[in-house]
């Protein structure tokens, strides 16, 4: 019996309510499989605890999530709170100081009518990204002088350390060579003269060692472009912090938007416990009204299952995505359908059981 | 009689082949409008001058190109010259000292036939991208430290000046102002908390000089979300350099793809000349093949006569290249059609002809 300990951070917005549809699922895999079992502990961090107490999170908060197996956040963000504390204070710091510094994100369309372009279907837009997910551009140094002088000037410093950019073009090479798929490294060497470049170069070096994966190198820009043009060009995509969040923003729009975007925020070594979360934001303007959906936060806890060695589960719960969106009716109004979040939640368990 | 004095760096690659196609078009122009001249001066400039040379342009290049009215620009980059040589030392480094701090790029979709979206269409498709083009996370500043060693660190630092940043935003304003457009503002404060939160901070002040212009603002990967699945929303776009050079691409991407996409890179006070480019790269793979496409280079010319003050043709041209597309046949192969670079180009100046 294996028992897998979670910490839940519901956090702000919608955050709570697609994040107790998650938490049915893994009830549900728990009533089926009796090899398995989960506790959970819920934390009340995110900006209305920042309201009340000036903080995020506690101030060992850190300490209080480590001894968990996974953490599952739900989103974080509120109007009132500046976004640049709110989540440098929680979601980017739970990704830093737990050295997540592996953000796999899957651009899978799963069902074809779910994206605005012409003549794509499922089978041309099937890939991973990779993203950095511990320094970089998001690294938060900086400076501000001569501040509302005329000769004001602010600095942005991204950091590209050789482990940094080491470890991740090195998972991402493994991943490929694993599941035998190409590797696309996503970089900007042509503007940013000092860290694209030593980017490309440990690119190129690393791949030194993996000569029976094939690779490709794109720019940013013309990435950006071919993920909409030619997204069948990708298998896997590993590239920096900042490049990966507009890209998989791109992956999202076409494969039917945030309400369908996952993300796993792992630690390779599991030193840290690894994080897991829908990539969509707290959404205030439909908080409390039942009609956010829950598919984004579900296939979250695919990647949660994947992640422990128990991919039997993380398919079926695909599967069992790609199932439901074959039939509008049960969907959120997002995507076209009259259910609500807590009826997407209860068919889906229905369903999961009936498949699996 | 107004002479306009034009300096053609025809470049690399497709570069030669497109700006002649242009050079044809102004030479129409001359032709039909009794009131222009141009003369033309071509700089050799480029990879294989550098191959030859050691380096992309004369020493004081920047000052032979100084007494110009505009430049006007092929494209740049060849296989053995590493980018960040090519590309800072000639497009960047004349950006950035000629000042020409303003980078329009229209995302205007010409023909609904060129969308890769569903249900989009002209109307949905037609606004106008500003980006900041002489600072910021091109300033080209950083360090590379313990070279080699297991410590390396490289760091990039954008640079986000006052002036820089306000002139680029009330630029924004005053175009938005003038043409009664909304004007939306692309950027990163959740995660670039220096240099975004005061991109975010000067775009609220000098809004307060301008209550009639109605403002958005975005995050970048929101945009970029966005800019596939609602590009309707937009209507003029203000943003940093990287953030501009990777929504125009997306800005290519759902009109019609590189082959038509411009952009001018403007020194608004005519303190230096400004410089008028296709956005695409020297297609080093289709070169000298004859089959380039010249209509982002033709467009180019479009925004070199409303830079000239001669709208008229400005508008012109645009016009015709509309009705250009509306038959494929007489396109080059990107597009469709089999006719070759310079057809394209005889066809298009026997169209202007015909339709002025
Ligand atoms: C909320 C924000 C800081 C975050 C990011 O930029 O990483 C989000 O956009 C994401 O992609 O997870
Ligand atoms: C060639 C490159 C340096 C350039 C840029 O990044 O600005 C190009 O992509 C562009 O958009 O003009």
């Amino acid at each position: 019996m294996k028992n897998f300990q979670i910490a839940l951070i519901p956090g702000d917005g919608i955050g709570p309510e697609v994040v107790a549809e998650g938490v049915k699922v893994l009830q549900a895999i728990e009533g089926m499989d009796a090899s398995i079992s989960f506790s959970f502990t819920t934390f009340p961090w995110g900006c209305e605890y920042y309201l009340q107490h000036g903080k995020m999170m506690d101030d060992d908060g850190l300490e209080q999530l480590k001894p968990f197996d996974a953490i599952y956040l739900g989103a974080v963000g509120y109007p009132g709170v500046p976004d640049h504390i709110s989540l440098r204070d929680l979601l980017i710091k739970i990704r830093k100081q737990f050295d997540q510094y592996v953000n796999l994100r899957p651009v899978t369309l799963l069902h074809s009518s779910l994206t605005p372009l012409k003549a794509k279907t499922e089978k041309d837009i099937d890939f991973l990204v990779i993203r950095e997910n511990s320094e970089g551009e998001y690294a938060g140094a900086g400076d501000w002088l001569y501040k509302g002088m005329p000769e004001e000037v602010v600095l942005q410093t991204g950091v590209f350390s050789r482990k940094g950019t080491e470890r991740i073009i090195r998972y991402a090479y493994e991943e490929a060579r694993e599941s035998n798929r190409t590797l696309t490294s996503v970089s900007k060497g042509n503007a940013l003269n000092y860290s694209m470049v030593f980017w490309d170069e440990v690119f190129a070096e690393v791949g030194k060692e993996y000569p029976d994966v094939k690779t490709y190198s794109y720019l940013v820009d013309a990435a950006s472009l071919y993920f909409v043009t030619n997204p069948e060009r990708f298998e896997i995509v590993v590239t920096s912090n900042l490049f990966g969040d507009i890209l998989t923003d791109i992956g999202a729009a076409i494969t039917g938007g945030m309400g369908l975007a996952t993300g796993a925020n792992v630690n390779p070594e599991k030193t840290f416990p690894s994080m897991f979360e829908p990539v969509h934001g707290s959404a205030p303007d439909i908080a409390g009204k039942g009609i956010a959906n829950p598919l984004a936060a579900i296939w979250s806890i695919s990647q949660l299952m994947d992640f422990f060695e128990e991919g039997q589960w993380g398919r079926a719960i695909l599967h069992t995505i790609k199932r439901m969106l074959e039939d509008k009716e049960q969907l959120t109004p997002d995507l076209g359908g009259k259910a609500s979040t807590s009826e997407v939640g209860d068919q889906f368990v229905e369903l999961l059981k009936r498949l699996t």
